[in-house]
């Protein structure tokens, strides 16, 4: 193939998806432009308007092409709960994991001042203010408990501090259906550490 | 989400790549969207215009976008040679691990009545029309030997005949660095019969 062709083009921006290598990419070329040009013209489609139009929602910052999400939008969410997780896709993975049924708010990502991800990046102020609306009763930190990550939910947990608010955390522990022989060695001691009365 | 959101949307039609399942398509959406909008916005440009505009050459029937390939229109490939395959996908394979240096000429498929699929789908016209040129010494079936493959092969080589051309086929039989004990019994059957004088 030469180099400036439209179906190099067309590989090597397939190639820029994460988790496709040079053989996936050019396997995925060739079966949309012969078999399947219905679904390249409709991916090409929906590709472009979701860059264009997929911004943040005004009141969780998840993403979404409208002013608010609709779970923020929706009536039937209990008000009286938030949960806070870094990525919109750990929401994703709380919804179809659990029967939760209160809000959510997204930080995108963690505290790392050596990245220059500061309080305001994480749209902390923000998250502030809703620790002082009136209908919130608990807020539940589901942060990935890494030394980032941890210290991101101590700052949190200081700027609930004074409130009348329950603050908690998911658990953090031994993976159900995970060997204890093959847990890494600071999961077991917090598992340790963390134990309960059965 | 909500299933008509336009995440959805583009969850759904990463899916319809091949190999792509709704985790990979999920996680291809949330990196695009939060952490790679140009590579988003090229694949729908880049992806688009090859739907559009990439066709078939009009003297091999490989992809591209012009009317002919740059294999075709260059003139350091040898005109006495012609390599016959399946799929464009095969002239990439070839050129990669192969120092061939002739044109090609691409079926699209292997002959196969019961799906449709007859000699004029293939192009098998335009082939027989291409054994009566005087340039060319010699045609490589580089066909997979399947029934399906087999057949066309025979029904290639009856077109060949009368005419001064050489027709050869690509050697099958146990793979470099393949086991014996693991090669399936007909391509074993296959090598035992075609072996060669050492």
């Amino acid at each position: 193939m030469s180099e400036s062709s439209l179906l190099n083009q067309l590989v090597e921006s397939l190639r820029r998806l994460p988790g496709i290598g040079p053989k996936s990419a050019q396997r995925m070329a060739f079966h949309l432009l012969e078999r399947d040009r219905d679904a390249g013209r409709q991916l090409a489609q929906v590709m472009a308007a979701a860059m264009e139009r997929i911004g943040r929602c005004e009141r969780c910052r998840t993403l979404t092409e409208h002013v608010r999400c609709h779970l923020c939008a929706s009536e039937r969410r209990d008000p009286r709960l938030l949960c806070i997780v870094e990525q919109p896709s750990d929401i994703v993975a709380i919804e179809q994991a659990t029967h939760y049924e209160g809000l959510y708010f997204v930080l995108g990502g963690r505290l790392s001042p050596l990245d220059g991800i500061g309080p305001e990046e994480l749209g902390l102020d923000r998250l502030e203010a809703r620790f002082k609306e009136p209908d919130l009763g608990e807020a539940i930190l589901a942060i990935s408990p890494t030394v980032e990550g941890l210290a991101t939910a101590h700052y949190i947990a200081d700027l609930a501090r004074g409130s009348q608010l329950r603050l908690s955390r998911i658990a953090h522990g031994v993976p159900l259906g995970g060997e204890l022989e093959f847990v890494d060695g600071s999961t077991l001691a917090h598992a340790f550490a963390g134990r309960q009365g059965l």
